[in-house]
């Protein structure tokens, strides 16, 4: 590892992504996406008499899938570092409790894949382990009924408002492979803009968006045009043109090559989802499905991926707080230029 | 970093405890470990107009508290790495949202600071980070008013039922010092044993403090005796027990100098507390309150702490699910005979 700048990490070993899968619900089945997720369900039980047993069966699944895809035997991986949106993160700690591998809980919202990204590839290049799973689930009704309303209320939503993404996104990182592999790091700090609608959580995120992103490209000497792609997790619409004026401000142009995982999950004049997809399975299914799938293809070579998360709850909305945002950016390329 | 056996790790850098505080609330005053708290508060709310805003509060003065004792700037932390037990963990993040340092968020239930310890050592030995900040949080109010009912209702408590201490530790980690040092770490399973009682938490967490602990012995070779005291985090009374019965099926007697935090923190007579303290909160004031001072004081040269967690919901217990459980063992010692 080689620390650069403030918080930006270098890999001293490749941290290769062995393997990716994800699993998501009916609505992302009619996305534009559809094609690169291993597996859509029909509904949003799937045989579960819950949707947060349905949830745990998500993330459950999706890691058995990555873990049969990598090849590597279950008893080989050394932790799983996993979290999610319902409280007490119980989908990954119900999911995973028979995987006996050792566990790391995590929650970073929304940015948790990313988490899981970052703290994986440390436990790597750091000697602990040689490999890891990183996994992450979201399910529209578990999160609209903890969050916000009973689904039969029918409530109206608000144009800036976005969709949870049913889905999971599980990868195998490991010591050994041919990438792509996680390159550097650059962790997040929170960032409170002072935002109160919790109806407008990209705009609440964009603001810790833009602190990690100028942090990226400070410490590293890298301009966004490094990059092939860049991707936000769940900024949707609202925060993504956000965070490009955010970024403009400070003299760097992303507009060319700079997208968001929520924007492109659902169509959002077809599908009626405002400002887009949300939720820790959004940029957790979208890397380990497209963006993932144009890596194998070789359509991109270098991409930067930064989940995003609102690390609020629905008390702190009611008792008046703003909603602190965080987001942990990790880039991902087909070579090891720093190796 | 040493790998010995299927989960334990020797660590190859001084992983240096530079400093601990702790804050606790009005019933922790009262009880037998008052001498060594930092802060002990009059009331519930220091203040503030809710009991989350208190438990935000009293994690961000604790933390504080541990950098201040430091002697760190606050510029020179890497990382924090912190989790509570309110839904999506809103007491760490905004509590420690000015922080200004790059956070990761973790969720362990009640073995949050274990889990906290075991990341934050690993980040150091790998070099990714120089200072590190663990913590950890729980509220008697904000948690009973979460988990269980209305305080306002005066429910009676099951005699296996435990009390989730109001309180914070912190510890700042370091490369540099002079001990006492994380030498070794375990990490845990989730581990379920089919306990469906939420009010037997104690129950339900000693089937991974015993797969921690003999994964532990196991791995390192060490026996009970190694360690001048073993401390579970909140096992409680009812756990404590048990733990010692199931050692024992394995051959491993840990009576002589086995200790639960949850047990430690509360006057079982005195305070009405029934099977002891619990929370994320538990451990980490009892570690860096009571276990730390022994350390200085030099009456403790070894100890093994294994705080450990219930990860569970209410909506989980309402679908007839049991309570899966997880512990993360981290061996403390006065020198670092390892290196």
């Amino acid at each position: 590892m080689k620390k650069v700048g403030n918080q930006s990490y270098f890999m001293s070993k490749p941290i290769n992504i062995l393997s990716t899968a994800c699993i998501v619900g009916p609505k992302e089945k009619d996305g534009p996406l559809n094609a690169y997720f291993d597996q859509c369900l029909e509904d949003e039980f799937w045989g579960e008499n819950s949707w947060e047993k349905a949830e745990s069966k998500i993330i459950k699944e999706t890691v058995n899938t990555a873990i049969a895809k990598s090849k590597i035997a279950s008893s080989s991986i050394d932790f799983v570092f996993a979290g999610d949106l319902l409280n007490q993160c119980i989908s990954s700690s119900f999911g995973l409790r028979e995987s006996n591998i050792p566990f790391f809980g995590i929650f970073g919202a929304c940015s948790t894949f990313g988490e899981a990204l970052t703290l994986g590839s440390m436990t790597i290049d750091g000697d602990f382990a040689t490999n890891v799973v990183c996994a992450a689930s979201s399910h529209f009704c578990s999160a609209e009924k903890q969050f916000r309303f009973p689904l039969e209320l029918g409530n109206q939503r608000a144009p800036s408002s976005q969709w949870t993404v049913t889905g999971s996104g599980a990868a195998v990182l490991s010591k050994d492979g041919e990438g792509p592999y996680v390159t550097a790091i650059t962790p997040g700090k929170i960032v409170d803009m002072g935002i109160k609608d919790a109806n407008n959580m990209g705009a609440a995120m964009a603001g810790a968006a833009q602190d990690t992103l100028l942090c990226h490209f400070k410490d590293t000497g890298r301009n966004p045009s490094y990059y092939d792609a860049i991707f936000t997790g769940d900024l949707g619409h609202v925060g993504k043109d956000i965070l490009i004026d955010l970024m403009e401000t400070k003299g760097y142009n992303i507009k060319a090559n700079y997208n968001d995982c929520g924007v492109l999950i659902f169509d959002k004049e077809q599908q009626d989802t405002h400002s887009g997809g949300s939720g820790c399975g959004c940029s957790a299914s979208v890397f380990c499905g497209y963006i993932s799938h144009m890596f194998k293809e070789g359509k991109y070579k270098k991409v930067l991926l930064m989940p995003t998360g609102a690390l609020m709850n629905s008390t702190t909305s009611q008792q008046g707080e703003s909603i602190p945002g965080i987001a942990h950016a990790v880039a991902i390329e087909a070579t090891c230029p720093n190796l």
